[in-house]
C-alpha cells in the first residue's frame, strides 16, 4: 500500500455519533485504509463531556472540553462536527472553513438553516463540506443522488427520513395503539427524544427534505419553503381505515417537480401497499428518487443510530482523502449542481399542491348526504375516487371519499363549505395520498 | 458556470444501451452540464449497423463500421464500450487503455472474465475503467458500495441481479404457470432473448455477483469459482410451496464472508416474505448489502433496459470528468480497494457453503418414514426446523422438510442416502434458504 501521511481528524462532539466515529474508524482501521489507501486517524477529541470520551479513547488522543482549539489546530487536515445546533455549530464550521480545513458535519439542522452559507463559505476557501450522515443516516443518498443519478433530470423524490415517526406509524399499526400511548413506548425505548417536537412534527424531516431537494434538482437549500405536517394529530382509526383500503400512513418528504415550480412538502401520506416503500417499517429509513432516465429507484437502510451515521461519517472522511488533493473546479459541487448554476424554480405554496385525497367525515345518517357531498366536491372540481360508509349506530356514519388528483387550495375549500352543511358532525380529516408512480 | 472544453466520447456500439445514452446526452445535455461543469459530447460512433445509428444521430456526428479507428482517435478522451462479447470488446479496451483513453463500459462478461487484466492494464496508464452500468442497471450499486459503505468491513451481499429470471419466478408465483410457458412469454415479451441460457442458468448474475463481491471483500474477480445453478429446473409445485410456508423463491447473488474464506453462490433461493428483498418483483432488481456498521441496505431500480443502463454509463462519464484531471493515486481504486491490498481469502467450494434447507421428496404413505428419513438427517448434523406431510393419495405423500443451518456437502450425502431407503418414490428436491439477518 502507498506510504502516504495519515489523514488527521480532529472530531468535535463524543455523543451517539461522535463514539460510533471512533469506534468504526478504529476497529475498521485496516479495512478502511485497504480502500482509502492511507490510514485516517482522530488525533484529536473537544466535547462538552470529555471524562466520557476519555473512558473510552483511554490515552490514546487528546481529549478536552475547548472546542474552537480544534477547529485552529494547525495539524488538523478535517473537522468533524457532531455536536448538533445550529449556534455554535455554525461558529465552528465557519472558522474551520476559514481556516482552510475540510469539515464533516452529520448536522442536518444546521445545513438546512444555514447551508447555502456554509457551502458558499467552503467554495471561496476551495475546501469541502460533506454532508452523507446529515440525510437517512448511513445510506448513502447524498452520494447516489449527486453522483449515481447525474444522468437524471429528477422528476420526483419520496422519502421516510424520520426513523422515529416510522417506528410510531408501524406500532400504531401492528399493535393497534393510539398515537400518545405509542409515543410513550417509543420515549422509553430511546426511538423518540424527551421533547420529541422536532421528530413527530415533522421538522426534522423538513431538514433533511431541504437538503435533498436541492441536490436533485440543483436549487438552494430552502427549508424556510417546506410545508410541514406532523403525526400527532393522526388519528388510528384513519390507520387502521387506510390499512383496509389498501394502503399505509407514512410520514413523506416529498419534493417533486411541476410545470410551474417545485412542491416541498412534509406531512403523512397514504401510500398504496404493494409498493416497496410502504413495507418500510420500524425505525428504518428508505427514500425513492425518480429519474427520466432511470426510471424509479429506492435506497434502504438505517437512518439514524451510532454506528450507522457513523458509516456515513467515514465514508465522507474517505471521499475527502481522495479529493481534497483534486482540482477544485473538478471537484463534486455540494449541492450536486456547479454553484453557479443553480436554477431560482419557484417552491409552491400548500395551496397549489397537486395530490389525491382521504377524506373522513362524521355525518347523520340519512338519504340526500352522499349526493349534497358529492355536489360541492364536484363545485370544486374535485372528483372522487372511491367512497365508503359505515353506519355508526345512533343515526351517524362515518363515510370516507377517496378523491382523483384535485388542487390543495380546491380541497381546502371543499372541506370548509362540507362542513358548513346541516348533516355534518365533525371536522373533516383530510390526508393526502400518493401512489409514487 | 465554467468555460471549460466539452469532454470529447467515441461510442463503440448503438443498439439498446448506446442508443440509450444517445438519447440521454442529447435530451439531458443543459441538466447534466449543470451538474459536471463542462459538456460531455459523443463526437464520434462506431457500430456493426451504421445505419441505424444514423437513423437517429442524423449529420451531427460521424457514424461508421470501424470500431478500431474510434479507439485510436487522438481527439477523442473517453471510449465508451456497449458492444458486448469478450472478445473484440477486450481488444478495443485494451487498445484504448493502451492509447491513453478512459473507458465506460456496461460489460459484465468482459469484466468477469478479464477484469483482473483490464484493470491492471489501466491503473499502469493512469486511466479510468469504469463500468457502473455492468451491475443491476441503472441502480448506483457499485459507487454506493465502493465509496459509500467504505467505513464497513462488508459481511455479506444479496442480489436480486437478473431482470429476466425475476419477471420469470415472479410470473410462475403469480399466474401459477410452469417455467416453460413462461419463458416462452418472456421472449415474445422481449425480456428473455432468443437463446436464453445465460440468463435463466445463473450466469449473467454470476458475472454481476464475481464484480460484486471483488469490490466489497477486496478480492480479485473471481468468476470462475461462482458456484452457478439456474431456475430452468425449479417446479412449479416448489413455487406455490415456499408461497404456502411464507416464502418467495428469488434466484439470487449471494457473496458471504465466513471465517474460513468466501462463499460466492448464484441459485434459486426462499426468502421470507417479510423481507424487502421479497417484495421485488418482475423485471426489477436489488441488492442487500449487510455492513458490520452500517447493518443491511437495499438498492433497488431497473436492472436493465435502454435508459436505466444509459443513466449509469453517463453518471460514469460525469465521475471521469471530475476525476480525469485529478492525481490518479487519490482516485477510487477500480476494485474499491488500492489494487496492491487485495486480499486473497478462499472461496469456499460448495460442499463447505453453509445454508438452511427446503427438501422435498414423495413417499410412500406408511408409518415409520417420518423418523427413519429424521434419523438419516440427524446422522449427518442437520436439525429439522419444520415439516409438511401432505397425502396424495393412492398411498403416496410428498414430504417436505425445512432445515436449520448444514453444510452442504452433508446435506448432499444425506439426500443421497436417503434416496436409496425403500420408501422413497422421488428424487430429493432441495433448495437453499437464506434469512438474510
Amino acid at each position: 500500500m502507498s506510504q502516504l501521511n495519515p489523514l488527521k481528524v480532529g472530531l468535535l462532539g463524543f455523543g451517539v455519533v461522535g463514539s460510533g466515529t471512533w469506534n468504526v474508524l478504529t476497529r475498521n482501521a485496516e479495512e478502511i485504509a485497504r480502500r482509502a489507501g492511507r490510514h485516517i486517524e482522530i488525533v484529536r477529541i473537544a466535547t462538552r463531556t470529555p471524562a466520557k470520551a476519555i473512558n473510552v479513547v483511554g490515552a490514546a488522543v487528546p481529549v478536552d472540553n475547548d472546542l474552537m482549539t480544534v477547529v485552529n489546530d494547525p495539524d488538523i487536515d478535517i473537522v468533524v462536527e457532531l455536536i448538533g445546533g445550529t449556534t455554535l455549530a455554525k461558529e465552528l464550521v465557519l472558522k474551520a472553513i476559514e481556516n482552510g480545513k475540510h469539515v464533516v458535519t452529520a448536522n442536518k439542522a444546521l445545513l438546512a438553516m444555514h447551508g447555502n452559507e456554509i457551502f458558499a463559505a467552503a467554495s471561496n476557501k476551495k475546501v469541502i463540506v460533506a454532508f452523507e450522515a446529515a440525510v437517512a443516516g448511513g445510506i448513502p443518498i447524498i452520494k447516489s443522488v449527486r453522483e449515481g443519478l447525474t444522468a437524471n433530470r429528477i422528476q420526483w423524490l419520496a422519502g421516510i427520513i424520520n426513523g422515529t415517526t416510522n417506528f410510531i406509524l408501524t406500532e400504531m399499526r401492528e399493535k393497534g395503539l393510539p398515537f400518545a400511548d405509542v409515543l410513550k413506548k417509543a420515549q422509553e425505548l430511546g426511538y423518540a427524544e424527551a421533547d420529541p417536537t422536532f421528530d413527530i412534527e415533522g421538522v426534522d424531516a423538513a431538514h433533511k427534505l431541504a437538503i435533498l431537494a436541492s441536490i436533485a434538482f440543483g436549487i438552494p437549500v430552502q427549508f424556510d419553503k417546506v410545508y410541514v405536517e406532523g403525526i400527532s394529530h393522526l388519528a388510528q382509526e384513519d390507520v387502521v381505515a387506510a390499512d383496509r383500503l389498501g394502503y399505509r400512513i407514512k410520514l413523506l418528504g416529498l419534493a417533486i417537480r411541476r410545470e410551474k415550480g417545485i412542491e416541498l412538502r412534509v406531512h403523512p401520506c397514504l401510500v398504496p401497499k404493494n409498493k416497496l416503500i410502504a413495507n418500510v417499517e420500524g425505525a428504518m429509513n428508505a427514500v425513492v428518487v425518480k429519474g427520466d432516465a432511470i426510471g424509479e429507484t429506492l435506497y434502504y437502510g438505517a437512518g439514524a443510530g451510532s454506528e450507522p451515521t457513523a458509516s456515513a461519517v467515514v465514508a465522507d472522511l474517505v471521499d475527502v482523502t481522495r479529493l481534497h488533493t483534486a482540482d477544485p473546479e473538478n471537484r463534486v459541487p455540494h449541492l450536486a449542481f456547479q454553484a453557479d448554476a443553480l436554477a431560482d424554480y419557484p417552491i409552491l405554496p400548500i395551496e397549489e399542491v397537486i395530490s389525491s385525497y382521504y377524506l373522513r367525515l362524521g355525518v347523520e345518517d340519512r338519504p340526500g348526504v352522499m349526493a349534497d357531498i358529492a355536489k360541492v366536491l364536484a363545485s370544486h372540481q374535485i372528483s372522487i375516487s372511491s367512497m365508503i360508509q359505515d353506519n355508526k349506530g345512533e343515526n351517524q356514519a362515518s363515510i370516507i371519499f377517496l378523491t382523483h388528483n384535485a388542487k390543495e387550495g380546491d380541497v381546502l375549500a371543499a372541506i370548509k363549505q362540507i362542513e358548513g352543511l346541516d348533516f355534518v358532525r365533525s371536522a373533516i380529516t383530510h390526508l393526502r395520498m400518493e401512489n409514487l408512480s
